[in-house]
């Protein structure tokens, strides 16, 4: 099999181009597992660290129609497209959250059609696509009602993909994901990078700012989890996603005092000490507009799967860090 | 004032065009009715039959950059967007459906941007972004799930529109119009086209094909009453939105049955006789999918109004064409 992943230089891009190199195989044309034998990874700054003879690296812009006709060629049989404009960037840079957010999908799904293979396409989405008056626990069947460019743009993209998808021109599957957290790496302009920061940065001995107040209720999910997933809905038969190709994934619903608290457990009240709480208005109106949990009754009926307790991930984390 | 009105040789842009010229007035950019003294008319094929001197007539193709550049001017205050192509005919040409109703209304939507007086802008929507599962009455966060590309695009476009108008690019109002019935003229492309032609035929001496069963549930809403509730979205104030520019509107909801039966009442057995039930199952695919009974609490709250019953809605289409 050829596997192209773009935004293979994000941390979640990078992680399951290791994972699946690890592994070795994906449900294929076929229907049956199948050795993948090249993975082509692209990303704006040129993914780094692989050594591998079936990885080859792309670095360009997804946006450029160039780099999408070098990447989506003949010999591939799934794309997972993972490449974005993060929330905080999205809502300052419209036109460049249009561009890649939404053009540069369409030119990928326009590609991928003109090839008339039917290529798998993994695509990831957000809880951004829901804001305004929300239920406690969000239903499968919610209304869209994004409160940022951002998810709008995922919106419009889900809306795509299922499309395509319905027409025969890809097997596409959106899957709407929570929040990742503990992210490594540093901050970004996601609106919730502070979601990882907040817990990545005292355990690291940095100070760290929660710009959100501590009753503020997130829908998370680790980086293994997440990685597990992509390759779950991956690998998924077509026919369970019936009428939608578009699924809310499961994930933890927890507020920023219980992932404080679960920090403080496993590091103690000097790591914990390191976070300064001065609330950031704007962050504030974006954060507070995603939904903090979710029935996800579809997508676990479906085999996704959640993390059990933020202990663990919190535990998880500092075994995948101090093992890169 | 100064309007534009985008798919003005349709029959409901048509009729918005001469009731606007009637009443004479909109609410303008100082939230008081203004007087409307220009008024542009666009569409591929140029509106007839207008005389007024407030009318100027642009006959070209609104997914041509340079019509939108020659309609969306600095004058303008206000921008009715009905043009689209139909459920059916978007079906069987994706390109066309997607330059038509997604690529044209973002370029209208980017030109509005420019101008910089964020200009009011109803846009019609339609219910065929819904689809799937649906209760028996869909209620309005209902979440889309489009089972035709028109569905998929006109949600898109909701989307676009809302998030414009989030920004303050322009000031938008998104109209879910049920299925317009009785639509004077003749059958076109649309899935629904049926809906106005089992009435509209019998009625003009000639038969007409019904290819859905007599069963089928839909949600109507007659040409004046579509009129009134788009000149209402655009005169209603942005405030009353609140945290979403969509709005499904309310309608009436029957089956064909109920429709036929309404017919008979009004104009004989002799008249219904010429209805011919021969299913069809591209246009069942796409109708079915279609809800046919929603609460639209919410529009109601906002001052929207919806036809009482389809006798008196036969009535006024046989009222209105014979004064034609």
């Amino acid at each position: 099999m050829h596997i192209v992943i773009a935004g293979a230089a994000g941390f979640l891009g990078n992680k399951l181009a290791r994972t699946l190199l690890d592994v070795g195989t994906l449900i294929g044309p076929s229907g049956q597992p199948e050795k993948i034998t090249r993975m082509t990874l692209v990303d704006v700054v040129a993914p780094v660290g692989f050594s591998d003879s079936r990885v080859e690296i792309i670095e360009g812009d997804i946006s450029d129609p160039k780099i999408v006709d070098a990447i989506i060629i003949p010999s591939i049989d799934s794309i997972f497209h993972l490449a974005a404009i993060v929330s905080g960037h999205a809502e300052v840079d419209f036109d460049l959250g249009m561009k890649i957010n939404f053009d540069a999908t369409r030119q990928i799904l326009d590609r991928a059609r003109a090839l008339g293979t039917q290529p798998r396409m993994v695509f990831t989405s957000s809880v951004a696509v829901f804001g305004g008056d929300l239920p406690a626990k969000v239903p499968d069947n919610m209304g869209l009602m994004p409160q940022s460019s951002y998810g709008a743009q995922k919106a419009m993209c889900e809306l795509l993909v299922n499309d395509y998808s319905r027409r025969g021109y890809i097997d596409g599957r959106v899957l709407r994901m929570p929040t990742i957290s503990v992210r490594p790496g540093v901050p970004n302009k996601a609106a919730s990078s502070f979601a990882s920061g907040i817990l990545r940065e005292p355990i690291n001995g940095q100070n760290a700012v929660c710009p959100v107040s501590s009753d503020t209720r997130l829908w998370l999910m680790s980086p293994r989890q997440a990685v597990q997933n992509l390759i779950y809905g991956h690998n998924v038969d077509a026919t369970q996603f019936a009428n939608s190709r578009i699924v809310s994934l499961p994930g933890l619903s927890v507020t920023v005092r219980e992932m404080v608290d679960a920090l403080e457990s496993v590091a103690g009240t000097e790591v914990t000490q390191r976070i300064q709480w001065i609330e950031d208005d704007a962050v504030k109106r974006i954060v507070n507009s995603w939904p903090g949990d979710f029935e996800a009754t579809r997508a676990k009926a479906m085999g996704f799967t959640a993390d059990t307790d933020f202990i663990s991930v919190i535990r998880a984390h500092i075994q995948d860090e101090s093992a890169a």
